[in-house]
């Protein structure tokens, strides 16, 4: 029998308990030995919890206990999180976490911890909430050279532009709804300006280039400023608008970014709707591969991490390969990054923009008053720079091939 | 330095060359060791091939050779296939395949013997080609209880559905296309009588369930009969039609079969055209995941096949786990499956249609002389019973919802 810890017991750690106790069977013939959670670690009491008498205040109970040999952190926060996943990778104990905050600004420096105590440390519910798209990227499409991965990340947002195409409602009213409904937090911005899925680009690209990728470099911009006009085109043009976070490898140079952009029927994401993810992944001999279902939610995180507690009861006393370094990648600037824009502009300026840009594809949505075009594809430097001649630019939207 | 052998130096044993020789630095990372191709098997010699000095005509030397500890067999068919597999793991050599006639055949042997002589025998592209599904099942969703897999695994019927669609083009047409083209076979049996997909399904279903689920025993029905006006049908609705191969566990009775049907826009299978693949599995806890690529084609399928090589190197003594009992699951009868169904009828016929399934959901599709509608859900007992009620049924398509 292998004894775990729990800690922290809001959504996800009580997913977590849920889903161990729903799926017992399954769970101990999948990881070969009895698992059994010893201890919950909550500041609060549960009075009425059917696991009430599991909870525990300390954490230090859990981290001196040499029974516990895994521990699945569902704190959320950089602290306390990453203290006691360090004392407790430290102590050989292995942890998993849904963690994406703690992940991305120290995941490094845990796997190397991990490594050096032979334990692991894993996270397969930080990305794509129950999607399997970790373990796929460290165990299948292990002979390939991933060049490009791009993702639907973020579920808040893609319900809000997954609304906002449908109803023609505005960005704030979605917000509103979405708020009410329980799919937005009260203070939105880690969502609707990319925070959420800036860290969990930067998790998936450090591990395909097996260097630390900092999040924090990361050129992030978020949906605030996309308009039910924006989607009048985009329908009139058979295209969506969905919230992107990407990483490519051009001819040797890294990009990463998040940002809104408008993506065609024949791009596997094109479908991905309302609170789903979808992760696209390109490889040099595979091509594409693309991983879809639920980003977020109690049971789908919380089964992602009971599958990371499952491979680690499986190996216990060894570390799995996870090829992510703590030497930082250099990404290229946002100025060289190349791409096709939409672009909106009012009427007076477009013979303007007809000269600065040359040929563009000019969408009849029939707005009034303006104009929308694509551009060819050009650097961001040089779009800016053209822009800058126009006047006033309503919008402008990238866009990915 | 690991020495491997390839069987088989065709499409896909050529492409594991390849890929291996192409991402020799990558795979060796991820393996954690060199990997090194020491003989190609194939009655053929490759004069002027850049490995020719590696292809052998006797299996004995490569079976003889206590270097050899992996074997990639990319010859397909049971025969030699299964003797030369059966000897390799009886010596003790891991074997990764493509071969789906062989493993939907003997699988559960073949893993019994791999486990009695502490080796793998791994199959992840005998399924979805380039397609990361069985690790997925075996090492990701394993606190799941999945109890229903839908699966796109025909790349070939995907391939002229998709182009009937779009074209309004006759089957017959079509197929000849593909034909030319090299995505049909001169035979085309296998692919557009579900043969394949039957096969690939009872693989992914042996492996959800864990027990045998025998390819003879699923109710297999192909697209031969589906027409252009189908198709009008189906684009007036809204709706898609595909290939699927599905297996499901409804309140402890288990169905599998492979049959087009009509799938509508909220399935995430909808848009995967082409001759792309597309699986969805549904776990009690997780809900929906979709897993979609290139179901065929050389360099995917081989790239699959070196994962699993990967995979082998890195377990050198160890078998991996891979819930496949040779005991049989039992089957329901397909009477006692539940769908609706999309039924046409000639316009003499509709009012027996109308009085013998009651509320009809009728879809105007302009077709002059016919009718047609979609029915309730009701079993295909039921359904044959009705049907059979009334002169003569133009065509009926089973309704996924």
């Amino acid at each position: 029998m292998v004894k775990v810890a729990v800690l922290g017991y809001g959504t996800v750690g009580s997913g977590i308990v849920e889903v161990i106790k729903t799926n017992q069977d399954m769970v101990n013939k999948k990881a070969g030995d009895e698992i059994d959670v010893k201890y919950i670690l909550d500041l609060r009491d549960f009075p009425g919890d059917p696991y009430e008498n599991l909870v525990v205040h300390d954490v230090e109970v859990i981290l001196n206990d040499p029974e516990v040999q895994v521990i699945a952190e569902a704190m959320g926060g950089v602290e306390p999180a990453y203290t006691f996943t360090k004392r407790a990778l430290s102590s050989g104990k292995s942890v998993c976490t849904s963690n994406k905050e703690l992940v991305a600004k120290h995941g490094p420096e845990l796997l190397q911890i991990a490594r050096d105590n032979k334990c692991n440390y894993m996270f397969e519910a930080s990305v794509g909430g129950g999607i399997p798209i970790i373990r796929p990227l460290n165990a299948s499409l292990t002979p390939e050279r991933v060049d490009g991965i791009t993702g639907i990340l973020n579920g808040t947002t893609n319900y809000i532009l997954t609304k906002m195409e449908r109803e023609g409602s505005d960005f704030d009213v979605v917000l509103k709804e979405a708020q009410e409904k329980g799919y937005a937090e009260r203070n939105p911005e880690a969502d609707v300006e990319g925070y959420d899925a800036c860290r969990k680009i930067a998790i998936l690209s450090s591990l395909v280039y097996g260097k630390n990728v900092n999040f924090e470099n990361i050129y992030t911009e978020g949906i605030t400023k996309i308009t039910t006009t924006d989607f009048t085109y985009a329908k009139k043009a058979g295209w969506a608008i969905k919230l992107l976070a990407m990483s490519k490898e051009v001819d040797g140079k890294y990009f990463a970014m998040v940002t809104p952009c408008m993506i065609n029927a024949s791009n596997p994401l094109y479908n991905v709707n309302d609170v789903f993810n979808g992760i696209l992944v390109h490889g040099n001999t595979l091509g594409n591969t693309m991983y879809y279902g639920a980003g977020a939610g109690k049971l789908p995180t919380a089964s992602a991490v009971v599958s990371d507690i499952i491979d680690c009861v499986k190996h216990l006393g060894k570390t799995v390969f996870c090829f992510w370094d703590s030497e930082d990648l250099q990404l290229s600037s946002m100025d060289d990054s190349v791409k096709r824009f939409f672009v909106r502009v009012a009427d007076a300026d477009f013979a303007k923009a007809q000269e600065v840009f040359g040929d563009v594809e000019v969408i009849d949505a029939g707005v009034a008053g303006e104009k929308g075009f694509f551009t060819k594809a050009m650097s961001e430097k040089e779009f800016n720079e053209k822009s800058a001649q126009i006047g006033n630019v309503l919008s402008r939207i990238r866009v990915e091939e």
